[in-house]
């Protein structure tokens, strides 16, 4: 049974796309175009979790990602607390399930985690009881499924139709997240072609698995693409030798003009911030008229309020 | 006159359990217990504090406990604002008195207060004006009221009447806020006996004024007891030389199956958290079916909530 | 155009009180009066920000200034984000610029900005989108206009017309940014004289383009004041030579009994807080029948809610 859905085939926790049924992908994309429309109201609010309790658990530093968490609970009426705990706590150790148990014992109904290990948000999910969800806002390099939800959305914004979309991941995949839950999304919601670009050093060994071709030239990769998703290169990467330099990097796989003219005339341009100017993206690019990087930013709230509420509408029923 | 209540005999602070009536702790209890229905539901919300302002100052950090009074003081729909506020100011300098008079002059209408020196919240009580109501959430070694207030609430949940109880506290006696706030309560409520149990070192030398029977060996202690209230062992005591061991403390005064076998057969078992497993308590008997470690935590927020709304009414007329 | 205003000549970012029509700055007086009266009650809020989100963008630590801001927005129903960010962020570099497009991203409604660089609320403001109000809540040496607002709410409430006042500004005029929104706010709401004492080596160059009487001798300036504003010291100040030691700043300019004697009868004596005793103020004083000090305080929140009230009033139809 598929640890994120109740009985009934509805949300109970969302801990990465992989494995969620197309309806249900779809389902949370309607939800969020509902509460879309209230955010940018001057009063946001709907008293969908009001009496609820939100607690964002995050082992790893993330202001911007728990803000975003913070705001859609706080816009669904939610009483939210913040937790940042150290990230010495071992995953498995069993100070975690004590913490975690204790925090339950509040009567807490919803847990957003955010931790550098993978795996973490399903070991918490697999621990928690009947009443809580969990929501995973990023584990290791595994999964970060509301940020591929937001992506998804603000392609369905601009497209329209998934079916005739070819889409270019461009980065360093091998250690994004990111990459891997948007892969598994554009999939699901039935894209043309899934393309990743970026170096051998950057790429996976399972990327065939995942259902994408393979391009390590960009202008190749790029060519005719409705959407490109660029990454976020972690700069700390680069001591680490897989890259030779940030200014190697931005010439081959920075995004510039000059390479966006490839893609389709209509092409939008994602990244899922921070973005590092002239790194992996050009300000030209990243500023101009075909970038959605702001709009993605307030689709994250109305999609984060539309998991939290999908998530506790199972799990209110068999708390 | 006493500090903690008002002209009327009613709750004004909450700063310790000793001096207050029996009849107000059964008033704690009751209250308490209407909460505790509320906190069960999917919407937990009461109104009853809308509108007025708690602040958390917290001169000694303690996540979990500020938690559970910022929930508390959410679900009760007051604003919370949470002080964590640097252990360099001195209970007794000008300064602390500057920082609260400032404090109050932004109308907030209670202090939540957490301080490592024993003195801190009456101090602080001593000092407010007459609309303020200050909780004591534990001073040095002096006492923890809330924190015997939810022990005693999970003991009258499970075993009704206090009358024939006998009830033993283990451990670290010395050194521990939560036993003498224990003690108190439970003689106060009118229990059979309190006994307390650990060695000769980490037993306070007044333990016989405070009304505990005592006994160094656990195994005696034990002995047809109703409740084993264990205590935290402070690991940094250990370097003190007060204890030879971890190994040797948990031979001598750790709850394991074996020993609790001695208590009475419906025996519960507490503690205030967080529990060190194979220390003080095995991983069996903390995780057993005589354990109530976590409904202590449920109990904790109906507990502070009856605290909050309780000291508001009395100040809100006097306000 | 006033950067300030919008184009209906209403407060849409409150920055500095420098420039503001006189009739604007008792508008914000008139409205702060009627929420002073709303915080005096045991339920404090109102709901003109309901479904608003207010985040305060602090680069600079100020519990204090925080928890007003907070405890304003949450009175006025806001829901409140704070955000502490580095100091290392560079006002003018890009990284700035793109952190306050996703926060705007984010649907957020207002900035409260605390920075150490003068001007950095103005950049910020000259930045936003149109649907969003800044508010400054200190920048460098420049400007702490709402602490200049409720300096002359404290002084209205007291003293009743501004135009027969002659009030001082007492200690550090050089680096107080007080003292600067201070000066600009007395001149405008049309006083018979303002003030500066101090050594020669904290007073500004450009004090007489200011609008201010200079006095280096304490005693000759407070004859005959209706006002005393003292300000805090810097301690770190000291160090720079610019003040030979507390003890001789306090003998030449510290607030005595004895010097508030030559003021009128009936002066009144403010601080911005946190005062230093013995050093800029004596005890006596500061906790004497003429401090308002503790006034100004309260006074504080009701001024904040009215410029946040103002200036969502202006943006609200903006946006």
């Amino acid at each position: 049974m598929n640890l994120q859905l109740d009985q009934d085939g509805r949300l109970r926790h969302f801990l990465t796309v992989e494995g969620l049924p197309p309806a249900l992908l779809t389902q949370i994309l309607d939800t969020a175009e509902s509460f879309s429309s209230v955010i940018g109201k001057s009063v946001k609010k709907v008293p969908l979790l009001r009496g609820r309790t939100v607690m964002n658990l995050f082992f790893e530093a993330s202001t911007r990602t728990r803000t975003t968490f913070e705001l859609a609970a706080k816009r669904l009426s939610a009483d939210v607390i913040n937790l940042d705990i150290s990230t010495s706590s071992a995953v498995k150790g069993e100070s975690l399930l004590d913490t975690l148990w204790t925090l339950e014992a509040m009567q807490c109904d919803m847990f957003v985690v955010r931790h550098r290990d993978s795996g973490a948000a399903h070991f918490i999910a697999r621990h928690v009881r009947p009443g809580v969800s969990v929501i995973n806002a990023g584990d290791g390099r595994h999964a970060h499924p509301t940020q591929a939800m937001l992506d998804m959305f603000t392609i369905r914004q601009h497209k329209g139709d998934f079916a005739p979309l070819v889409v270019a991941i461009v980065g360093d995949i091998l250690h994004s997240r990111v990459a891997r839950s948007q892969i598994h999304a554009l999939n699901a919601l039935g894209v043309a072609e899934v393309r990743v670009i970026g170096p051998r050093t950057l790429l996976p060994r399972d990327i065939d698995d995942l259902g994408a071709r393979v391009f390590y030239d960009m202008r190749s990769g790029l060519r005719d693409v409705d959407v490109v998703c660029m990454l976020r290169l972690q700069r700390e990467r680069m001591e680490g030798a897989l890259l030779p330099s940030e200014a190697e990097f931005f010439r081959r796989y920075g995004l510039t003009e000059d390479k966006l003219a490839l893609a389709k005339p209509d092409a939008i341009v994602m990244h899922p911030g921070p973005i590092n100017r002239g790194v992996e993206i050009d300000s030209a690019v990243a500023d101009g008229p075909r970038s959605v990087i702001l709009p993605q930013v307030t689709n994250g709230i109305a999609v984060r309020m539309a998991v939290m509420s999908l998530a506790m509408q199972a799990t209110g029923e068999a708390a």
